[in-house]
């Protein structure tokens, strides 16, 4: 007995049948005796039709406008699969962000939430009812929508949860936990019991693409257990929690990987420092990424900097380095493409200094060249040529012993 | 100089097109120095598509849910067109029905606006903006959305007039004005410059159907001009206002008329006074509608009560009358059906009493038989056959001179 919060996203929202699908979901949990919080996103491809609609109309639509069209593709979820549960004769009552008191930041089209006014959710639950909230949309203090950018449902999922002390907060998604690695490129990739907020969030940001980065923040600051589990299939998910059993407390608990990368280097730079921040936040400004950055000295007082950009962004990037070439004083830029970023993550690497060294060495002796490195605590990123990333991944799965633990049934 | 309020109804806003369409009408107002409080409805069939969808989910769908469901469809409408004011570099804002302050009462699919809050439109319009508000919707005391029922966007348009203290409202359709009689039959039919109130309530109710009744209540009560006009051409609309000009003050002003009626006779009542307001309660919340109703005494001391009904009701009311027989003591039913109701108004009736007597003199020499009647100060309705009902207009129309002024152009 508790209460949960259960995420649904666009897919799983797809149509009226998978709504109904998705009402027999909801009701599993309130049958137990749970009260039960559900957030979900825009049906399949509405938030695509609102939007080109929009563009029919302007090229750059506003964004104050565009959160008040948006913000239309959650209510409609929400109205629909209340009627389903209703239908099936449980009492629900659906909220917008608005209604459920979700207040956010005055940006448009990227707000944060800042608080959530639970009252009128805490009524209806009370009343013993399901009560459906509109994921990614939340109001300002002026009564303005805001929607709050990608992986937003999560966040209200998320926010919600911490807001009214659940026990848990289950995402529901179109695959049935987080795994080792892609399971699309490695077969023996496994799913998952368990993994921490911290694991979570290098492999969220390293495009596991799973949960937002935003969400697993939220849930690791307010210390909700997050699952991550399938619309469909009855199997057990992934939990994502701070205390991760030992079971389960490998060194290494995941391999992202990634394509489409291109390194830049900057050789003979003699400007000032600042101008490095410069172009940094020039970059940054452009919506340009830049992921791994090493700088180094030169015998002859020169700094030569390399970085890695996602391959799409290199005309853009180069057009900012060429317009900003006064301030910089360097003397040539050098670019290499078709490259591929792999990491391992895992929280046991904080006490295994030597896991960095042990992933260099199977790489090494893969024949695997690697061009770029960068370490945190808990993860090793390695740049490599695009042709190799699989072999890499594949061959740092068996040798990090990700593929030996049984793969977790329900 | 001045504030508008323009209302641009379903089919006026049917697709993108049409929307930038109506964007070039509303700034036409704002480029001469008028500020434009802009009420819109759901794009053409976005409410029939809505309500498909919720009736695959239940054939009884719970009426909140349905105003939650609905009332996007304004929502989406409002950006867009606010979108396409921007386009044209006007500044605009759009708002829903609850950012725009509309307080309705508790009755979902069916609410009444009971006072506006103007302080979120006229702080946009102070800052000038065209400011875009959802019809047909607003929020309850305990911020519940509500729909306004059927003209709902009518009233939320002359509401917002009243409120603003616009000096007009202007109502835009598909057809350029009110006219004499429908021009789809009688081919003289011609537009009219001006009406009164009280004589468009009763075309309204009588099934003219150009503008809902509670809207034209509405602005007759706060003294608001109301024009209809028409939103593809550009000539000048019809004025409905308190006072109508001498030019124009016909004692008949126009003819409205509608098909399938029946006659309902009861004969022989001997049952209470009060089985006869039992009767006309109980077909009332069937929402049965009962129209011209006749009562008679006969020499023995029985009633006899006749009434007409539209004929797609014939077989509802008489289930009612039946299962109500015990009570009402009548002796028997006579209904026939193929029957009309022409109806004639005009506020010079009021001083001329002669005008019942003159409709029935034109219809006898027509040869055509009156089998109900039923006046009002402003209005005479009678109930003929069916088959001379086109007849009974054309005639009427004729007699009463309403073909002969000028066609009001723009």
């Amino acid at each position: 007995m508790g209460l949960i919060v259960q995420k649904f996203g666009g897919t799983s929202v797809g149509n009226i049948e998978k709504i109904k699908h998705i009402a027999t979901r909801v009701i599993e949990e309130a049958a137990q005796g749970n009260e039960v919080v559900v957030v979900v996103s825009a049906m399949g491809k509405t938030t695509d039709e609102l939007v080109r609609m929009a563009n029919e109309i302007s090229n750059t639509p506003s964004k104050r406008e565009m959160d008040m069209l948006l913000s239309t593709g959650e209510q409609v979820t929400i109205s629909i699969l209340t009627m389903a549960l209703l239908e099936k004769g449980y009492e629900a009552v659906s909220f917008t962000g608005w209604q459920a008191g979700i207040q956010a930041e005055s940006i448009h089209g990227n707000a944060r939430i800042l608080d959530i006014d639970t009252n009128r959710v805490c009524e209806q639950l009370s009343a013993g009812k399901i009560v459906v909230v509109a994921g990614f949309q939340g109001v300002d203090t002026s009564g303005e929508i805001m929607t709050l950018g990608r992986g937003g449902s999560d966040t209200t999922a998320v926010a919600l949860a911490a807001a009214l002390k659940a026990k848990r907060c289950d995402i529901y998604t179109d695959v049935t936990g987080v795994y080792t690695t892609d399971p699309r490129f490695v077969k023996s990739a496994r799913k998952l019991q368990s993994i921490s907020y911290d694991e979570m969030l290098e492999l969220a940001n390293l495009g596991a693409g799973v949960l937002h980065p935003r969400a697993v923040e939220f849930a690791k600051n307010y210390g909700i257990p997050l699952v991550v589990r399938s619309s469909i299939e009855q199997e057990q998910g992934t939990i994502i929690e701070e205390e991760v059993t030992m079971e389960e407390n490998l060194i290494v608990r995941g391999i992202a990987f990634e394509d489409s990368i291109t390194r830049v280097s900057i050789f003979g730079l003699t400007g000032r420092l600042t101008s490095l921040s410069t172009i940094f936040t020039t970059l940054a400004r452009q919506h340009l990424n830049v992921d791994i950055i090493i700088q180094s000295i030169t015998d002859t007082g020169t700094t030569n900097l390399t970085f890695s950009i996602k391959t799409k962004d290199v005309r853009e990037v180069l057009n900012v380095l060429e317009s900003n070439k006064k301030e910089l004083q360097f003397e040539r830029i050098e670019t290499e493409s078709e490259l591929a970023k792999v990491s391992i993550v895992g929280s046991g690497m904080v006490s295994n200094p030597g896991v960095a060294a042990e992933m260099f060495a199977i790489l090494a002796d893969a024949g695997i060249q690697v061009k770029m490195v960068s370490t945190s605590e808990i993860k090793v990123s390695t740049v490599i040529p695009d042709k190799d990333m699989v072999q890499a991944v594949e061959t740092l799965h068996v040798q990090f012993q990700l593929d030996e633990r049984m793969v977790v049934k329900a």
